[in-house]
């Protein structure tokens, strides 16, 4: 039964397995996790890692937030105001050390007004420093299969919700190389619920094995300096898209949601050149012209 | 006369006249110019030195652009969609190697809609790493002595808007110690726009030797790396002020700007550390309980 308890419930164990994985795939640090309450109703449990032997900085955060939905929101969302509201969901942004180990974020969250309306909301995608094919065929290959299990047209039309989803307009390049995204997932039956969890949950449990698959691949290779600064320029796009037009970082701040919750998501350091071009032919500008929606699969 | 050309042609000079200052204040490194058109109208010049032996990255960008009124902005300014604008300026951005030298940033504008409507904006402020009260006295009371040849009541009114403006909500702090801000200076007759325009030009070169003079007291003294580290903190959140706040860089990325000479304000490198806290009693600690709004003259 996809009760708020038992969504909640699979978060909670969700956020557990994802770190223990995490854990594991890095081999030196661990979590340490910070508990936190929302003055208006509800909080959190975020873990964060640093400095790990993978991973410089990783972020799953917990959130269970609940009272009267601000205003802002409810005028966004086109709900009631003063309508009283859970959101709970479970987002992840990690920032590895090597350049040739992507960046990836996952998010899987659901939204309920008791008595008026519920959705389910989450996805999946990859922002390698510089775009591995195979990576991308695996990591499509694995969100489709997933997808696939659940409905025929899932893959597609959440995978094309993702290219436009993760897109810098202002530099007319995706994130990434994209991946799955969904948002307002409902419908009218308790039956119509249940087949959405289970899919959504399907979505969550796919994220460790596929994302510490593609870790395994590249720890250990050796990197140069200009792949590592090739890596700041890389997440202050990062940082760019998070600021200027992520939905979940404007409604973490719009309902006061805990600051270092929100913006654990930047990376531990970026990086800014003027009017960075790649040299023609070199593997910068490969990768540049691949964030742009292709078909990966 | 304040029209269009004399505005247009005192922006031109300013530019080249902070440039110039700033070049014999880094003594090592020099301005790179980038001319930028805009497809729909007007361009600009901009100049960028980055690795000098003062600053790590300095942005000084003149700009005129025009054409009709993006339907976007129209609507934010709540004038007529379609209109024929134009909008000119100076805008730059500083930052230092040292962290003992501040971050600082000026930008004056002017905006019309000819046979309707003009005003003048602009506005000075400073990020210092480490607050020098020193500094930030000889600062504020440079800007209020411009002010006060011009009007009584501008520095108090202007203090209090930059107070406002420059102010990360979500972390309950300002961007730096303020200094003036002020934006839709407007009036009825040609008397009042020469005021305005004489006023306006004063915080423009009032700018140069006032930062040089902050400059000079700090350059050559060393540091250390956690002194860097907190720079790099620091720096961080500019970027959070403006890509979450920043109206100019709104104005930009809506109008269709050059991307590059936008972003030109962002930091070379900048750190995210999750969950910082300063030590008691450190100097980190001191200066992040000064950033408030506070009576520096």
């Amino acid at each position: 039964m996809a009760t708020l308890e038992n969504i909640r419930a699979f978060l909670l164990s969700l956020q557990d397995e994802i770190c223990h994985s995490l854990t594991q795939a890095d081999g030196k640090a661990s979590f340490r996790e910070d508990p936190w309450t929302r003055a208006e109703g509800g909080g959190g449990r975020s873990r964060v890692m640093t400095d790990g032997a993978v991973f410089e900085k990783a972020g799953v955060n917990f959130s269970h937030v609940h009272g009267t939905m601000p205003e802002k929101i409810a005028t966004r969302l086109n709900l009631p105001p003063g309508s009283f509201f859970h959101a709970t969901g479970v987002s992840l942004v990690l920032h590895p050390h090597s350049p040739h180990v992507p960046i990836t974020h996952m998010n899987i969250r659901y939204f309920e007004i008791p008595g008026n309306t519920w959705w389910f909301g989450g996805g999946i995608d990859l922002t390698p420093v510089y775009v591995d094919r195979d990576d991308a065929r695996f990591f499509h290959r694995a969100l489709k299969s997933t997808c696939d299990r659940h409905d025929p047209e899932y893959y597609t039309r959440f995978k094309k919700w993702c290219d436009e989803y993760f897109f810098l307009k202002h530099r007319n390049e995706m994130r990434g190389i994209g991946g799955i995204f969904f948002d307002h997932l409902r419908g009218e039956t308790e039956e119509e619920k249940s087949k959405l969890f289970s899919f959504w949950k399907d979505v969550g449990n796919t994220f460790a094995p596929t994302y510490c698959d593609i870790v395994s691949r590249h720890t250990g290779k050796p990197y140069t300096g200009a792949e590592k600064k090739f890596q700041l320029l890389r997440r202050s796009r990062y940082v760019e898209f998070n600021l200027l037009y992520d939905a979940g970082t404007k409604f973490g701040l719009d309902t006061g949601g805990r600051i270092e919750s929100i913006l654990m998501s930047m990376p531990p350091v970026a990086g800014w050149e003027y009017d960075y071009h790649a040299l023609p032919d070199s593997k910068e500008e490969e990768t540049l012209k691949l964030l742009q929606p292709k078909d990966w699969v």
